[in-house]
């Protein structure tokens, strides 16, 4: 029906692309399949589903904190609906250990002094409740070194602790797609900072959380409300470090509140006004949660020699607890199984396999992608400096860690991730792979009126592309209009659908199919960056 | 010190003015007083207080419900503060009989199937709490017509309703200033619409509004949720029509929601899946709401043949509840309180007596400032058409009314009104009389350095100056730069301190407190337009 199988190099010329940056595979640019694009746009822009899936995530299962009981309902459903549409292998595999599982109950936070009013307040991931309504006057404190905590020891005892300055006052909610002078500056290569200052940083905010933790269980405030950064009423929440495991929840009820009601508290207090909260926090720790799990599905390869190679596409799954997830990163998610869907109903024989993966745990430190990246493809071990080992696990740096690839990191071709946000797909980041951008230049040249014009050989990061990357394995993140993702719905209370475009999800669905069906269908793997590595001893 | 007394012409000029809109009192224009409006700026630009008075109404008292405590604790703090700054007869004015006082005492409201989760809503004021939790399964109804009714009879009980679609989508908040161009299109005379339409209007949704209390109080629904306007989590909520009588509070609890909780819940009906919720709303109904207050406060007058005459400025105290009623109306009220601080601080001896009027009952109706201009100015007989009789008071016609005129009529000259919300003022409505627009001109030549450039001669209604225009006393509306109020702020829970610019108060208090100042100190009454009566019986 249209051409399955276009002219294939020999292996040696794979062998050759991993081995070295200076050669591809695409001297020949291949002519994009048409035929079959304008399939995957008849069913992914005409007959639609992606919108029914965003729903069942988003409203109908909710907020998936990793761990909880709407995790696993979405890990189910995911792998339901793929099975469902006729998918092969469809299945959740397990990785662990994680840590318990949490869930809000209920949340109310009521001014009774010197007024009565309703406040917005949602409690961090992995805090404990209050057991029942607290009452108590509030006290501010600000902490910003260890140093810092000895000046409020026992004077926030019994209190509702009112932490911290307001945040800085960022600029409002742009709803904004991408310019083209917006894409122009992203082309543009800017050569990275170094990383050095960012995990001196880090070291500080991990023993300022540590000091702080021990300081709140010997000071035993009633609560600590948190002030977000937003505005209008909107609410950023999300755990801290490792909350989820068990000996390191916080150890009191912890919540974020709306810059408005935080500043009409710290207000008052500056003027010396006494004021009293009620507080009704309920929340379950589920202790089942140390085994977790990601969604896979697969579209089997069809040519003999390929079969066993593997195109990927994934997005997570999981969630905060504000509002729905809905653009971190339900929609993702929703993407990557209707371009699943799109590729099996426009008739795809790929000839390698397609495997899409929904990973839990990445808002905890993509720790579902790395779990599948560990298990399938490569493994480093831990860092050998003692200081270097204390950081979290996403500051260590590959050359530090020697890696041991494992056989399927040889016959995956490429990872493609969705998730920054719900806007439509404006192009991608070669995460500088030179090769794989010449290459992307030439099939994104149909996807030119769907918006898609910018092949950026910059890194972008933060996501679960990275642990592919890390392996060796050429792994991508899409470049999407902003809209207003960071500054109103990103692990926000307003991370919900009303900031989500059909259109949008129904064309990123066909690029990400476009990009995948490439990718399984062309002679090579995609090339390869030089894996980082340690130097060998002796050298530095 | 500064010139006090200026020309006078005789009392005939003003009764001509009084009797003919085609003379005016200001043929030969009055030099303004440059060296008190310095003393003004200084005042209010160097040394306001106008903040700690915001701060006070809003963060302290908090929303002021007209009958609350929180209303009447507003009324005694003004009052006392006006007297702390030493003017004279600071004072409550009774006024009635109004209805039942309402406070909120906690509200919270949860989705337990099929998802738990913490909704945003705000109950509609004078509306009865759920007497401890509440849970029952949601259901959908539109009632547009008297007829839908009958649709849904029997269907609700011991559910709790969806009431309705979700409103228009509206453009989201733009936060402007008022531009050149939107001050020239004001500037340029609008022709008014004829009001039939709105009676009829009016008309049909009082009626719908009758048959709807009865059908919920015969049907029995656990409680009726209204959609809300607006994005972000932003609730619009207000009272609907004579809520505050004991005999039309809301039957059954009633909550206005956020559009994205709303949707959400709305989406879910509409794909068949099964919605319960919990509420749990405990309000409280205050029986000795009936005798409400303005709060009135003055600097006397100093001119022996004119003291006993009145310039009065005045701003609404009552807001509504989804939060602190700061941009309607604590700003203006603030403004007020500063006018008046920074007139008696610059060392004002004014030739006619200064009158601040803080109203009550404003968001019901102008209740507080109608009942002030009939206890004070003119009556006026109910229209004789009883269809007419059957609407709300502000759709009653003057020229269907007779009037009386009470002797203090005589005296007052003038009434300026704040209440457009927090923005800076950029000119005055002239209230279509042409004379006062003309000396207007004049006043706002040194106030352009403070972006006051424009006095149209449109109308403008909706609040406290209406009463005074509709007696026949010139009553005047300033224009604001729009902000966010009508997309934001105007009746809801965002309406907050952090919406509101200190600079945009103190250039307020200025501009307010200058045009009291120049009204008080010219020769003659302001310029009066004839006064709306009725036709002579056998004329028409």
């Amino acid at each position: 029906m249209f051409p399955l199988y276009g002219r294939r190099a020999g292996s040696w010329s794979r062998l050759l692309v991993v081995s070295s940056v200076l050669l591809t595979s695409s001297l020949c640019a291949e002519e994009p399949n048409l035929d079959f694009l304008t399939r995957l746009r008849q069913e992914g822009l005409r007959h639609s589903k992606v919108m029914e899936t965003f729903g069942e995530l988003t409203d109908r299962i909710g907020p998936r904190l990793t761990g909880s009981p709407a995790m696993r309902q979405a890990n189910e459903w995911t792998r339901d609906q793929f099975a469902a549409w006729g998918l092969a292998n469809a299945r959740l595999e397990p990785w662990g250990p994680f840590g318990d599982g949490w869930t809000v109950e209920s949340a109310a936070v009521r001014m009774t002094v010197p007024d009565v009013a309703q406040l917005y307040a949602i409690p961090r991931p992995w805090t404990p409740g209050t057991g029942g309504p607290v009452r108590g006057p509030v006290a501010w404190a600000v902490i910003k070194t260890k140093e810092d905590i000895e000046k409020f020891r026992g004077k926030l005892t019994g209190k509702i602790v009112l932490f911290g300055d307001l945040p800085e006052n960022r600029a409002g909610p742009k709803n904004a797609q991408l310019t083209d002078q917006d894409l122009d500056d992203l082309f543009h290569y800017q050569i990275p900072s170094d990383r050095d200052d960012a995990r001196g940083e880090a070291r500080k905010r991990l023993e300022l959380a540590a000091a702080l933790r021990e300081f709140w269980v010997q000071e035993k405030p009633l609560a600590v409300i948190l002030p977000s950064r937003g505005t209008d009423g909107t609410i950023f929440v999300q755990a801290s470090g490792q909350a989820y495991l068990a000996d390191k929840h916080d150890p009191v009820t912890t919540l974020s509140m709306s810059v408005e009601h935080y500043s009409r508290l710290k207000r008052l207090v500056d003027r010396k006004q006494a004021v009293e909260l009620e507080l009704t926090v309920a929340t379950t720790f589920h202790p089942d949660g140390l085994t977790q799990h990601n969604t896979l599905a697969e579209i089997p390869g069809t040519d003999p020699e390929l079969k066993d190679e593997v195109v990927m596409l994934g997005a997570h799954l999981d969630s905060w607890v504000g509002a729905t997830g809905a653009t971190d990163n339900a929609a993702g998610s929703a993407v990557v199984l209707e371009a699943m869907r799109i590729l099996k109903a426009a008739g795809i024989q790929p000839r390698r396999t397609i495997r899409a993966a929904l990973w839990s745990g990445e808002e905890q430190g993509l720790l579902g992608s790395r779990a599948y990246v560990e298990q399938h493809f490569a493994t480093r071990a831990d860092p050998s400096d003692t200081e270097e080992l204390k950081l979290p696990k996403f500051l260590w740096r590959d050359e530090h860690r020697a890696v041991t690839l494992k056989p399927e990191q040889a016959k995956i071709s490429a990872y493609y991730n969705l998730d920054n946000g719900a806007g439509k797909v404006r192009g991608i980041y070669a995460q500088e792979n030179l090769a794989a951008a010449a290459i992307f230049e030439n099939w994104i040249v149909p996807l030119k009126d769907l918006g898609v014009t910018t092949v950026t050989r910059r890194n972008t990061g933060s996501t679960d592309h990275i642990p592919f990357d890390s392996a060796g394995i050429p792994g991508f993140q899409f470049i999407q209009d902003d809209l207003d993702y960071m500054t109103r719905t990103h692990h926000s209370n307003m991370d919900t659908p009303e900031h989500v475009k059909r259109e949008d999800l129904m064309q990123a669905s066909v690029v990400m199919a476009w990009f995948v069906y490439n990718s399984a269908m062309r002679d090579d793997l995609l090339p390869r960056k030089p894996l980082v590595q340690p130097a060998p001893a002796g050298t530095k």
